[in-house]
């Protein structure tokens, strides 16, 4: 008889927990200590997601008819129920990827996680990200409706607000009528398998189709892709690493899905002249506090500083290094974490950039790296700009001392698509001749721009964007922060021509449904009712 | 030396008509005679290609800048040129694609032509397709830019309204503020160079930057795929055949590029059986007039209709057969539609289709196949559904008589993405039972829900979906036809954080810019001005 300790925990197909079929398991590492959790995972063989699919598929006959302010109620208790286990909540993700528990997990992400649900509540109750829009005269309306099941692969760094079940992707793709299928990150699978509980639990008391939420564990590769190819799944959500991303990118494309993946950044920051002259000491300690934070483990994590040769760089680079020196080094999510960190630090050096500053494993135990600070000028940057963009991810940063604004230029050009570019400029004008050459050519690159504060916040506004050129992100149109925005990645326009009154979704017919709805009829932005056509 | 006709036609490039590079050139064929017309156009070997993209991308940098009322002006004055133009584009495109010249040439395509160009400039001025959102608590402000220079491959079937120069994708692209390379589709290059001369000297008389257009010619498929691939490209819009656009799609995918592709539709329509009995004739015939218009050759044309077994059915379908019979075949495009029509005939009756006429070229050197028709059962049809829903681009229709609704409904879930659905039913209800199961699961398959109508109209409306599941096109939320909706495909979502309003777009500044822009502040949709954050 097997003991608890070897049996692995059971997948959520359907609103119940059921065995799961392989016979395989993994357990998670706590980063603080290398030593594993005692909690046994499953391995989700293709049996456990051909369960998922059947399920998810089945639930998406009914949720994508179901009126938004069912969904919104299904949302709102999801968020309660996962506030009143806080603590637990906040134990097993500070055990799994050692993050501070306040005020991170505690203080900060959690409350950004039930945000995130409650806004996209109410977005669904409010109907308007729908984007009604009716032609009177031509008798055609249409509106985004559902798009089917959506599988969401979560990254290792947001144990709770990009959680596949529980996190942005997953209250998107929720609100806009879909049933997910969560496949949970394997640094993180407790945390994983309690939100799980929750969200099981709130389906059953807003009695929602029991398919619309779906959760399995670590998959081969093979059946990793399978999943993503399967007819059944519509659409993917995918945030974390670039090759496995781009590995299950190249099979949806295939068979023409639209994956949305959000990849790698590394989030370019200018620091122009007369800002260092103006309040270059306070920049530097700003900077530190932003590229330390969470160990630098941020898909906005400013991880490329671009300076002109100057004192005040000079200046800069040294308060820099004199803190990443005397910082005590943060816990990283994951022996996966440290030694790809490692790794990226070693081709920037190979490549012929200065270490200042750390560039090596802490010993011991706990997964750690020193502190780090690289350094190239502008002209080495140049001459190999896809290598010395190599993401660093974690506490590690490379600082560029170029000639000039137009070197500055010449290497923004050079970057791959990043999620954000920050330029610090002085209050007096002095430079802004500079600042409008770097930023026309930065904003052609970036999905967000910044002026003189740090990128690592991502404020969940409706004009928030997360997101950005290829590969930041695969599609630059879109956003997977900023409620309503985010539910059209995971939405189908439909077009109902001459289609009869009582035939048309509720949204689309002459009253407004809600009262409060958001339509764009002949052109005219309204909540209002119209006429009979 | 040379003579005239033997010297190829030169590509635009910068606004200059400059000689191609390649010895290489081709003819187009006329398919009433189907004789070759004696202009030679250039094939476009990569230096065209990198000249056209090296254009693009310069003029890029000034484009993207641009107030869409100069933009506006541009394609304002270029809709004039057509209109001034009319008969001379009109003899071109009847000598290359045989379309009559009234009512199809200069009565209905080349207004619609005019029109979607006068729209997409009104587009440009007005400026809420940016869709500018205002967070004025959190100082996030965010709208969608143009994105970059974009090819344009255009189809065979409308010289007019999707002609890579002066369609649909092209009107879109320009008006988002995006530099084109249009590829001349290879059935009418007459007439698209008749075109980029008016482009031409519209961009000369608004000064515009000189290379926002560019036309080139046939291209092997190594040079078309290095287009695609090529950095300086940041997106492609491409209707035509679907093997072409997938190979094209799959270069796009690997660089993580946007690639718009309509590709294939066979358009569902379902009879109801009280519609039948109501008015069954009347709607055999106005099935005819819509399956046989331009020789089938639309995206939207009705190639396979629905039906449950009855009475009614058979003479529908005797209507059907006898006209098909008795009307003369129009001309279709090109030799290549034509031997690719007979050909998708025969996969249907290699696999068990019944025809009930026509199926063979008709003899003569004219390209022209019979009008023809292919009858097949429902259980047949779900014995192999892939093979069966083989688009017959052209005049062919194949016919499915059903055992039951349910079996529609099958037949329905087995079909993959289309443009359009349709559904015929009585006006007395005695259909809606049928209706509600068949709708629901036609929705999900279709861009475009008809009631009592055929599809073969594509209303040039702000609502209007020219889109759909794959692979119909490429990507389930955006729509090629319906302005201002068709531009979001060529923009690129831009969010700025704590940007100095001083330094942002107009269009995000507190002031409207326009005094009529729809802008979302806080929320709420409005075209006024805002007071100071």
């Amino acid at each position: 008889m097997n003991t608890s300790n070897e049996s692995p925990r059971p997948v959520l197909i359907g609103g119940e927990w059921v065995v799961a079929s392989s016979a395989k398991s993994f357990r998670a590492t706590n980063p603080s200590t290398g030593e594993p959790i005692p909690s046994l995972f499953p391995v989700s063989d293709w049996s456990d997601c051909n369960k998922a699919l059947a399920s998810a598929a089945s639930a998406f006959r009914e949720s994508r008819n179901l009126p938004g302010s069912r969904i919104a109620d299904f949302l709102d208790d999801y968020a309660k129920r996962i506030e009143g286990e806080k603590d637990a909540l906040v134990a097993l993700a500070h055990e799994e990827s050692a993050l501070p528990k306040s005020p991170r997990l505690a203080d900060v992400e959690l409350p950004r996680t039930i945000n995130q649900l409650r806004l996209a509540a109410e977005a669904a109750r409010n109907e308007s990200w729908r984007t009604a829009t009716i032609d009177r005269k031509a008798n055609i309306r249409s509106c985004y409706r559902a798009l089917g099941p959506i599988a969401v692969f979560g990254p290792n760094n947001f144990p709770f607000a990009f959680n596949s079940i529980a996190g942005g992707d997953f209250a998107a793709a929720i609100a806009a009528g879909n049933p997910v299928i969560a496949k949970a990150n394997s640094s993180h699978p407790g945390t994983t398998e309690h939100f799980g509980k929750l969200a099981a639990a709130a389906l059953r008391a807003t009695g929602m189709p029991e398919g619309l939420v779906q959760l399995i564990y670590r998959t081969s590769h093979e059946d990793g892709e399978r999943l993503v190819a399967d007819p059944r799944l519509a659409a993917v959500g995918y945030t974390g690493a670039r090759t496995a991303g781009l590995q299950l990118k190249a099979v949806a494309d295939r068979v023409g899905k639209p994956f949305y993946a959000e990849l790698s950044s590394v989030n370019p920051v200018v620091f122009l002249p007369g800002a260092l002259r103006e309040r270059g000491v306070k920049l530097a300690e700003e900077f530190v506090g932003s590229g330390l934070m969470g160990a630098g483990q941020f898909c906005t994590n400013p991880g490329l500083l671009l300076f002109i040769r100057s004192d005040e760089t000079e200046q800069f680079v040294q308060t820099v290094v004199d803190k990443y020196t005397s910082t005590a080094a943060g816990t990283l999510l994951s022996p996966n974490v440290e030694s790809s960190l490692v790794k990226s630090i070693q081709v920037l050096t190979n490549a012929g950039a200065q270490l200042l500053t750390g560039g090596t494993k802490i010993n011991g135990p706990r997964c750690a790296v020193a502190n780090t600070v690289l350094r190239v000028t502008g002209t080495q940057m140049l001459t190999d700009p896809h290598t010395f963009q190599t993401e660093a991810f974690g506490n590690a940063v490379l600082i560029a001392v170029c000639d000039s604004h137009q070197q500055i230029v010449s290497i923004i050009e050079a970057l791959e698509g990043n999620l954000t570019g920050t330029i610090y400029s002085d209050t007096q004008g002095h430079d802004d001749h500079d600042y409008i050459k770097i930023a026309d050519a930065l904003e052609q690159r970036v999905g967000r721009v910044l002026n003189d504060k740090m990128p690592t916040g991502v404020a969940v506004s409706p004009a928030m964007n997360h997101g950005g050129p290829y590969p930041a992100t695969s599609h630059p149109g879109f956003t997977a922060v900023g409620i309503p925005a985010s539910l059209l990645r995971f939405a189908k326009l439909t077009c109902y021509d001459a289609v009869r009154e009582s035939r048309l979704p509720e949204i689309l017919r002459n009253e407004n449904p809600t009262g409060f709805t958001w339509r764009s009829i002949d052109g005219k932005w309204t909540t209002g009712t119209i006429e009979s056509a």
